[in-house]
């Protein structure tokens, strides 16, 4: 059975960034009944000033197939050891997709090598979100373009390496455009970063956005998570020198 | 006057690794003259089990529009704050060059996001470099291929984001093949690794090899550096909400 | 000194798709004259049902370094023998910029090997421009965003292959986005398509379009353009075989 | 059932190239087998100076969701008009094979829009293909590196445009280098070159080739080819305009 690890600051109630009223039963517990329902195991850690992630154990992690990660208040948090230890699985195999306020956690900057700066505002606007390659796995059964009715706005330019495989870009009605969906491959792991989902409302409540995630998690499954991170000294050639 | 720094491990006579047959002078001061004959201001740092690469200052880097990176036994000694700051510049726009066995430094891997971990053989063995870009302004003055005659193998599988622009691939005569040299874009800056220069050999001195890093130099030399990692708070949205 | 021929449908008065009053001077005009201004040598060929483009001799080809190719009621009439030795040439090293509707031309879906098809709307509708590669040197000197009031809407799905360097997206206040600045790389020879220009509204005039048309000459400028296409019989081996 | 449609110049006994050791059967009924025992249903189409490639007729077309083409000496038999169709279902979702001298078929040219020009030799010399991307679908199972003892040298430069996915490099030898498996998305269809296979030499045989050749009619499957090529009138502005 393929399990999927979610790592979140968001919980019901007590959540320490006090927002309830997109998710009365936790962001959390929202993103975990979605790929739970889609038969994964499903394993949920939480980050705060508490939490430095420490509870992403080296068990847990080689036991994750995929991880999704959302966080925003409290990346800095996280141990550097964690997100090291994150970088490493993804390059030796395992897939990871970051949500939305993500693109500024430790470990998406640590595989992405950039600042993964961007430019925001938080106005409540409308976003359309643009498959562009209608034939990649990760739009499949999507529309052409669907509506976010309220959005933060994340916008270009957005200081992130070339990617792979651009799937989505974002409109926003306040004017700006987003590379909202793109994979990049990292050793032999896949990462995807999608815009959408900020806290306040319900994006991940959205069929659409729920499909994209779905999708996402099937697309960089690995095959196998391998043990090393390759390299390897090989003494005797393997064609004559002389 | 653009102004590049070297930062390298190797100095003549007493240099740590003990290497002195190939470059008498110093691999360092093979670097720099070449860099100075060609008009640049150039700044020398080493780093050693006692330099841990605080000489590249803050203000060093400020000037610095490309800087050259050689390292091989040293790197574990170089600063993590080092790394940290020279992967902070690039993204604002410096240049970058990591020659050879760099591709295990911290800042390397740093700004890649990968293990950067490649297969690699000591045999004094034949190397072909293929310029497949012919017109890439690095391969301007290169024959289509050339002979390095003796090399470290350095081959794939090489674990390193798919660079941006694939200028040229290395032949080893033992039966490996390699991405041998890739530009990448991180930020505003421009990455080039350049694989040969096995600290053994006098690769520094080929007419090829030193017109390339001239090239190189050139390519990615900034208009200048950015005092930001860029990212922006828009309050007031560019178009009307409604 | 430098040639760069201009194609174009559009002429003062009498040309035939009747639209004067963006360009009472003629579009061609607009074009050429920011051309030669930059100190460029100027060609202009004009297309037309009378004018199937074989007036773009291999005299005029033989001499031009970077083609700009505007057309849009008339790509049918341009003979398949033009476009074929347009993308030859293009191969061979010539630098090319396909201006707005010339996305159907027979020159650029030659060299694209797609359909180029995109998503379209004729509603005089503000379109906004941002350079998400803002240290590209095709962006040089153009800001973060700027707009056009009036444009003909372009829009994803836009199907091309994927470009070697994506250096604009569009935002249209109709709700579209459009990767309306790509390049590619095609033999030995650099593509710019830019979407902007509809022949209603004096795009062409606009100081920040001007600047990335003549950035985009500068950036696809070839050193010099190749004889042949390439390849060759290589009956002797440059290592024994045995 | 998913079928598969082969296109080659090559039959036993009374083919016209002539070469018949290394297929006795006939380097159709290798390839056709491979596709069979595999579960698809095979088409199977003859090119030669007599045979202009209608057969390949719109119904054959219809039914076919991946393509493989080997052809060498008779490409300029091939009707432009089949290339015509054949790139245009690619266009619409179907995926194709070019195998070895393919490279310089009508339907690959078109696709690439470049002159896809390389080096050669006939020398029966040894070449080494590596996996530098191992986690690759297309390199599912296969080794690091597997040897072809003889095969047709093919080298770089190779005139393509830059692959959207680098699978294989090759070794030769005699000293070359060359992207020998590379994958293109082209609309909504997925194009894969793979080198090795000369006619005299019994390449298609290999068990590593042969996967790797199954792996990537898997790989390249579309979920299904659309009817049109893809474009829009929107007349409607999805957003109000004022």
């Amino acid at each position: 059975m393929k399990t999927v690890t979610v790592v979140t600051e968001l919980r019901a109630g007590g959540n320490e960034v006090g927002f309830n009223a997109a998710y009365p039963e936790g962001m959390d517990a929202c993103l975990c009944s979605l790929v739970s329902d889609a038969g994964y195991k499903v394993n949920l850690i939480h980050t705060s000033p508490e939490h430095d992630g420490s509870a992403l154990t080296d068990e847990i992690l080689q036991e994750t197939d995929v991880l999704i990660w959302w966080g925003h208040a409290f990346h800095h948090f996280v141990l550097d050891s964690v997100a090291e230890r994150v970088a490493n699985r993804v390059n030796r195999g395992m897939g990871i997709i970051f949500l939305h306020s993500a693109h500024f956690s430790k470990p998406f900057k640590k595989l992405m090598g950039t600042s993964c700066a961007l430019s925001w505002r938080e106005a409540n606007e409308k976003e359309r979100v643009w498959a562009i390659d209608p034939v990649h796995p990760i739009a499949r059964g999507i529309p052409e373009s669907f509506v976010i009715e309220r959005e933060e706005m994340y916008g270009e330019p957005f200081y992130i390496p070339t990617p792979d495989e651009l799937v989505f870009l974002g409109w926003f009605k306040g004017g700006e455009v987003m590379r909202s969906g793109c994979v990049w491959r990292r050793g032999r792991g896949k990462v995807f970063f999608f815009q959408p989902g900020h806290e306040t409302f319900p994006t991940y409540k959205n069929g659409h956005v729920r499909r994209i995630i779905l999708n996402a998690i099937e697309y960089i499954m690995p095959d196998e998570v391998a043990s090393s991170l390759g390299g390897a000294h090989v003494p005797v050639p393997l064609e004559p020198l002389d």
